[in-house]
């Protein structure tokens, strides 16, 4: 049974919002599964010294709103850039560790769920309610799933998520290993696309 | 005449070089050409907070570094990091410049020798010696063109080409722009194709 692609994200990272719209197609091709692990992004950045791409009035930042939104015409997923952004993505992160353990085959469509929430229909699911309507729609029960993510074992195990990414050398999201190799950005499914197909270039 | 491609480039920069190697063929399919436009990521980083990707001991160096390599196989361009990387790429910025208001039609061709030069064949063209060595295997007369970059007028306008780039929001390299429409890095290709076919999506 060959691996599966490691998929780190953060929710309120637009480029792996659109990563997750398409990697599961993309692994299914080449008879691959997805693992999704979620992140902290924020987390992250303490360490790595990294930054939002909206942070500040930069050219990078106003480049980067207009890019998503292209990006994401491109590729032909709806999206709209959310106010606020980016959130506190936390207690999403830590519900999808609860459910990737307890209910696993709802984890992706949760995480879908969440996304599309967010950056399609600019729904604020950094709100316990939002996230709690989202959790309904999915048909799951919203009070045993937010009474899961508040676990002392969940709150623990997205922190050792979070510091395993940053000795994997995770700085940014989305991040995919496939076999080991590691690939930032949506921009870099072409090319996981053809290392599933050679078994690397 | 549709309006050309504007090409925003920097001698030393890893993905500039390899969309380099595919803009102009991209560009003909769409009946456009490309005005390729030096400039110094190293004066447009002072006034952005940008920094060389490989700047410091991070993991997103450690990525890039492997990223350079495995972006260039994919699309099939021989490449090798250079030592010294970054360096300063003043003279062959201005050499750029004259050539392109004095013998234009060899502007594009002394490019894509200096960009080979350091990325492919790991010569420093930062050191005038090897810069004019490259000019000669252009069959151009090395002692006219350095002569001819070092005119107080080519500094001056190499100088308003890196704050005009500012002025339209250039942060990075390469940053190219398609009837007003911006674009960086060479993963927009695919992007830019789309959009020369459909004239904006």
């Amino acid at each position: 049974m060959p691996t599966p692609i490691e998929f780190y994200f953060d929710f309120s990272s637009p480029y792996a919002y659109l990563a997750s719209e398409k990697i599961e197609a993309l692994a299914a091709r080449h008879g691959r599964e997805v693992k999704f692990k979620p992140i902290l992004l924020g987390a992250i950045f303490k360490v790595t010294g990294g930054a939002p791409l909206t942070e500040g009035l930069t050219a990078k930042g106003a480049y980067s709103v207009h890019d998503f939104a292209r990006s994401a015409r491109f590729q032909g997923t709806p999206f709209s850039l959310p106010n606020p952004f980016p959130i506190a993505t936390v207690t999403a992160a830590r519900a999808m560790l609860w459910l990737t353990r307890e209910l696993p085959a709802h984890a992706a469509h949760f995480m879908h769920a969440v996304f599309r929430a967010y950056f399609a229909d600019g729904r604020n699911i950094s709100e316990p309610a939002v996230l709690a309507e989202v959790i309904r729609e999915c048909g799951l029960d919203a009070e045993r799933v937010l009474a899961g993510a508040a676990e002392p074992e969940i709150k623990d195990q997205l922190k050792a998520q979070v510091e395993g990414a940053i000795v994997r050398g995770v700085f940014g999201a989305p991040f995919m290993f496939v076999d080991g190799e590691a690939f930032w950005g949506h921009d870099r499914l072409p090319q996981i696309d053809r290392w599933l197909a050679t078994g690397g270039f």
